[in-house]
Formats: structure tokens, sequence, C-alpha cells
């Protein structure tokens, strides 16, 4: 047996997030590029809006004409015509006329400015303005919302529904995306069984298989599940040898230093390399990182709470890679500890946590609970990091809470 | 034309939270649950784990012959066999002995805790162990995850990844959801042209039928479009007699008055009668609720930033109902004002923020910009409600940002 000596999580992370990829684009129709990832800048090639429209019922002015009108004292304008929505402006507004305008219709030449019905009194040939516009009022100018030439989304950048507005109101019916990531799932150990078989004495169910598959749907990767491998040299590395042309492979399972080893092992017999083996982290330690034909793999821990942890510490970092996507930010939220969290020097601890809200201030609870416990996963809504140089924190400590969704 | 008086926001929601509805279900896979809404409670069927488990590699013991053992003066215990993982454990312990444990396997009759391989020494007929374990230490006892009984997951949530990791551990093939709302979606104004057609003087792209759908496909609806309707009482008329069998109408456009009043009159010609016509809010005021066939329907703005602040303030609520979702807590976070923000009291205010993180705190700043722009949006991470007895907010201000996602 190697040895291999435990690393720090941002060792792990260098490595991990350092381990060489090729992602792929595709062009889809932007009714299903919700929760993709760009993979061009999108740039403006028209100004929206395309023309200068009015917000608002009323009519158009010049500006200057309005100047002091009051209720009292109102300014009188000749109408001429007036502008629909959706047609073109043919007219040109002179000073000391006014042009009947609908919201979102075009402003015509010659006028600046909009002045809202409710200021309005007609008369027989023209209107009363009873209050002045300022210039540019009730206006939306040409490419005041996107301006031609403009980056408008990254490369990069994970679609979301505004980002589809903005893509439609420039036209675009199509956009380039990376592929999504398509990663494969093992479950490894004796006593494990599919959900579907009845439950013996010493067995469990492939619980990590579904958590896997669902983490990684939602952080918007395809996933197909190869099976259950027993604890044996010969199994897994049969299983693994038949495993090509995925993105990434996740085994579950070893828990035991048995199980452990002959994951490595097997990986090494197929011409693979272990990149680690052990990362200082609780839950989470018996992790193993090693690449097989080009291809990532992860050993994750089998109880199930260790396994979701370094699956959202570990695995995604480099899912984020694979999809192509930019330095993603994990969404937080600070709050007060009502509890004392100990943890151990050298260890970086994951401590799932609950949060409150009272008199604006949010209040972080723990949850102490052993790692094979995956039923308080849907009780949190996140989990603390207790840094590896910390002796764990303190009640009414102000503290970082990463959210799960 | 018929004189309706704008509605406060929370007299709106009450309207629109006591539509009557009729949620359905069907039975989904698990595999196809992520994101679905439980439509019964589940109730444990069994204890997780089904048996007494060890969480380490070690000997199972009785904690009472560790008492007091340490390095310089072990405790020693004949060994009586090996328990491996997944078998069932036949072998009872008797005091003074110990079995071989490892991770995951079966806690054998007689024994109260695990002894780490690290605290044992091994002898030719047994072991020394080097450190006392307390009684129930490195056991996960039968039910510690989930109690055979218990209610683990209740009607009307929403299925997260966690909660399919409790359904697997329980065997949980299908379950019960509420089917996908299904909406209709349709658009109106003589300015709206199809993202496909060339932009002529006057027109502009319908982006609201893309927001909206992403919107709605983000909150786990379905979405029919059903076309660009021109603004004049026989083409809404005819469109709208065509819906049937929706959960929901959506109808965008209409910001003009004469728009709005096409809307109102079509739904009253074809049986419906409306709800409420106006809700004191800004963007959104000229919002309709309206039934028809026993079909909510709802007339949005037509400019793009009123319609995704109406859907997420006011139709996200009726959809919530109809997905048959307990109480949706909406994500936020508090955080510090960089600038005022000016409001009218009597009006209840949307305004797009920004969110930045400096030294443990969150800093909000907002996005001043027209109804019309939808760009801002991309770049905003929620919004700021200016409740309307409120003339806005101060600088250095603490304040609540809803966060889009």
């Amino acid at each position: 047996m190697e040895f291999l000596k435990s690393l720090s999580p941002s060792e792990s992370l260098e490595i991990i997030e350092s381990f060489s990829v090729d992602p792929k684009t595709e062009i889809v129709s932007i009714d299903h590029a919700l929760g993709r990832v760009l993979s061009e800048d999108i740039i403006a090639k028209d100004d929206v809006p395309s023309f200068n429209r009015s917000l608002v019922d009323g009519f158009a002015v010049v500006s200057k004409d309005t100047v002091g009108a009051k209720e009292t004292s109102p300014s009188f304008l000749y109408t001429r015509g007036t502008i629909h929505v959706g047609e073109e402006a043919h007219i040109s507004l002179t000073p000391g006329t006014a042009i009947g305008i609908s919201t979102g219709a075009m402003i015509p030449h010659g006028a600046d400015s909009v002045i809202m019905e409710e200021y309005v009194r007609r008369t027989s040939d023209g209107i009363e303005v009873t209050k002045s516009v300022h210039r540019g009022e009730n206006i939306c100018f040409i490419g005041e919302d996107i301006k031609k030439g403009s980056v408008v989304l990254n490369r990069g950048k994970k679609i979301n529904s505004f980002d589809i507005a903005v893509l439609s109101a420039l036209g675009h019916e199509e956009i380039s995306v990376y592929t999504k990531p398509h990663v494969a799932i093992l479950s490894s150990g004796d006593e494990i069984v599919s959900i579907r078989e009845t439950l013996t004495p010493g067995k469990v169910r492939d619980v990590n298989r579904y958590t896997i598959s669902n983490l990684l749907k939602d952080e918007g990767a395809l996933s197909t599940f190869l099976g259950i491998t027993k604890d044996n040299l010969e199994d897994i590395t049969k299983k693994l040898s038949s495993v090509h042309g995925f993105d990434m492979v996740l085994v579950s399972g070893g828990s035991s230093k048995g199980e452990r080893d002959f994951l490595t092992q097997s990986i090494k017999k197929l011409g693979g390399s272990i990149l680690f083996h052990g990362i200082n982290i609780k839950p989470g330690k018996p992790t193993i990182f090693a690449q097989l034909q080009g291809m990532p793999i992860f050993g994750l821990p089998g109880h199930p709470a260790s396994c979701v942890m370094v699956i959202i510490r570990f695995v995604f970092p480099l899912l984020w890679k694979i999809q192509g996507r930019n330095r993603v930010e994990r969404k937080k939220i600070r709050g007060i500890l009502t509890t004392n969290i100990p943890s151990s020097i050298g260890v970086e601890e994951y401590v799932r946590v609950e949060i409150k809200e009272h008199e604006d201030r949010y209040y972080i609870t723990p949850f102490f609970s052993k790692s094979s416990v995956i039923s308080s996963f849907t009780r949190a809504s996140g989990y603390v990091v207790v840094p590896q140089e910390k002796e764990g924190y303190e009640k009414n400590e102000s503290v970082e809470v990463f959210l799960f969704s």
C-alpha cells in the first residue's frame, strides 16, 4: 500500500481546479437556454429600443413650449395628428404644436418630450398644457436599454430568465452554449443494494446514487448510473475499465480502508494515476482524486453526508470548469451563532446549520449529527465552514453560512 | 368605460390568493422528482439505518472492558472473528472479547461500542486496547437517521436533492406529486413582432413572451405561447375565446389605456369577470386580474421590467397555490444602503439593486432605470420593496433585499 499524505483543502482544490478540461459547445434555441452556460460574449447588434419611444399616453411636444405652464396659465399648442403604437412616425413636430402619442409609440422628429394626458386640456384645435415638461421627459431613448456594440452578456455566464429577455430583445433565436457535462456515477460497497430490493440485515439502500445525480442535475450536468460494484479489486476494475467518454467519474463508497485501497489499485492497474488521497476535512477525509484516460475520477466517501459535502466543496469547482462557467460565487449569508461550534485545529470542518430570522438579524444554529446521517440535510439551510486554523466558533460570533440553495 | 379603483398590494394579494384552485396529482419516479411538489406526507416505513452500524474500522467491544485503558496500561481482549460490511452479524459478543468490524458493518449482539483500529495493538490471540471508549461510541444506531413512523417530508414541500436522498433511503421508487401548472401566454400590442421578424421602425421584439415562460419554468411550471394579438377588441376576444384547459392565462401588453380597455372588455364579453384593475405599485400599476371560465387571468404590463415585477410579486403566489406548495419564503438578505431611495407615499415601489460584500457586511446600491429597461435585471441581484407608507429609504439604512435567485 502506498502512503499518500492528506492535503489541505486549498492544496486539494488547486490540484482539482488545474485538471485539464476541454469544454465543447453547441447551438441551442433560446427556448432551451435557461440554466445553460454561454460560450461566447453577446454583443448587441442593435440598439434597444431601436427608436425613441414614449413611456406614457399623451402628446409629443418641444419642452421649451411648456416652460412656465401651469393649471392657471397653460401653454397652448396646436395639435397635428396622432402617432399610434407600432407605426412609423412620418410627421415631424414644429414648435408651437403637439402630436398625440400612445405608450410605446415612436417619438416624432422635432419632439424632445412627452406631456402626460393628465396634464392636458383639449380645445377645438389644440391642447392646453397645464404643467411644464423637461427635455427627455417620458421618453425611452434609442439604445437606452441596450447600446449597439456593447457586450451585454459574458461568455461563461449561466443564463437566467433576464438574460433570455435580453437575448430576445436583440433578436437572438439561437445561441452558442457549452455542452452539459456528462458524469458517470458508480456506487461501491458489499452492503449497498438497489432501492428496488428488499433490505436484508446488514444491507443499506443506495442513497448516494440519487443524491449525486440530483446534485449534478441541479447544477446543470447530466449523469449516467453505471451500477453497484462489490468491494473487490476485480469487480471495481471491471466496471472502471468500461467507463469511456465521460467528462467525470464519481465513485461513491469505500468508507473502510480496504475499499479505498481497491479503488486506487484498480485506477493504477488501468493506467490511471492517483492525484491525491485524503483531504484534511470533516466530514469527507477519505476522498480520492485521480485521472484515468484523461477523465477526472473522484472516489467519494460512502457516508451520505460526507459524500454531499465533498461534492459541494470539491466536485462542483471542477464541474464549473468543465461547464465553462466564470468564477462562481457561492451563495451565503451572515448571522449570529446561537451556540458554540467546537472543532479541531488542522481540519476544515463543515457543520450543517439552520437559519432563523428575528428582528432583522439572522441566527445560526448548528446541527451536530453523524456523518452517516442524511435526514438533517433536509432541515438545514446551509453549512458553516470552520477553517483549519480555528478551534471552532463561539456563541454570538458572526459567521458566514453557505446556502444549500 | 368602467371605473375601478387601484387596490393596495395587500388587497390585491388577498384577492389573488383566494382564487379557487384544484391541484391535481400524479405519480413520478424519484429520478424525475427534483423540483416537484409533494402531494402527500412521507412517513418513514423503516428505520434508517435498519441495524446498528459501525462508523469506523476497528473492533466491536463492550465499553466497560475498556475502562481505564491507555497506552501504558492497555486492556486485553480475545478476538472472536470479524464482521464484514454487508453481512448479517451472526456471532454475539461476550465480555472480555472483541470482534473485528469494518466501517458500515453490523454491530454484533452484546457489543455497545467500537474501538478504532488506531487504538488497538494486535497480539497472537487478541488485541490490546490503548484507549477507553464510551457506550455508543462509533455506532450509528437503528433509526438514528430516520425513525420508523416519523413524518420525514411534508406535503407541499418542493423536493430538493436531499429530500430525494431521504426518499431513496426509505426505498421509495415513486412518489405522488402535484402536476405542473400549465400556463397560457399571450402577447398583445400592435408594436410587438416575433423575434424571427426583421424590426421595422416603430416595432419592438416580443421580449415578454420569453421572460414570462422562463420565469415560469424556473418556478416549476409549463407554458404554451398562444401568439401575438393586435390591439383591438375583435382580435383579443378571438384569441381569448380559444383558451381552454389551462391553469392560468397571462396576457402581457396593454401599456396604453386603450389596450387595457380591450382586454377587460373582451374578458367580460366572453362571460368572465374583472376582479381588480390596477395595483398601487411602481412599476406595474396597470395590472388586471380576472377570471374566465374558472381560469385566473392576469393582464400584465407591457413594459418588460414592470411585467417581471408583477410576475414575481403577484403571479407567483397564485402559481405556488396551484402547485400545492406550502407557504413559500422569499429568499432575502439584509444590507446597508449606499444611497437614498426616494419614493412616494401611497405607492409600493420595487427598486432593483446590486449587492456588494465588504468586511462582513452587505452594501446595497439601487439601479434607477426606467420601467421599459430590461437589461438592468441581468446586473441586479434582487430588489428592495419600499412600502406604501414610506417616503423611501435613507443612505446607511438597513434594508431587506429580495433575491432574484
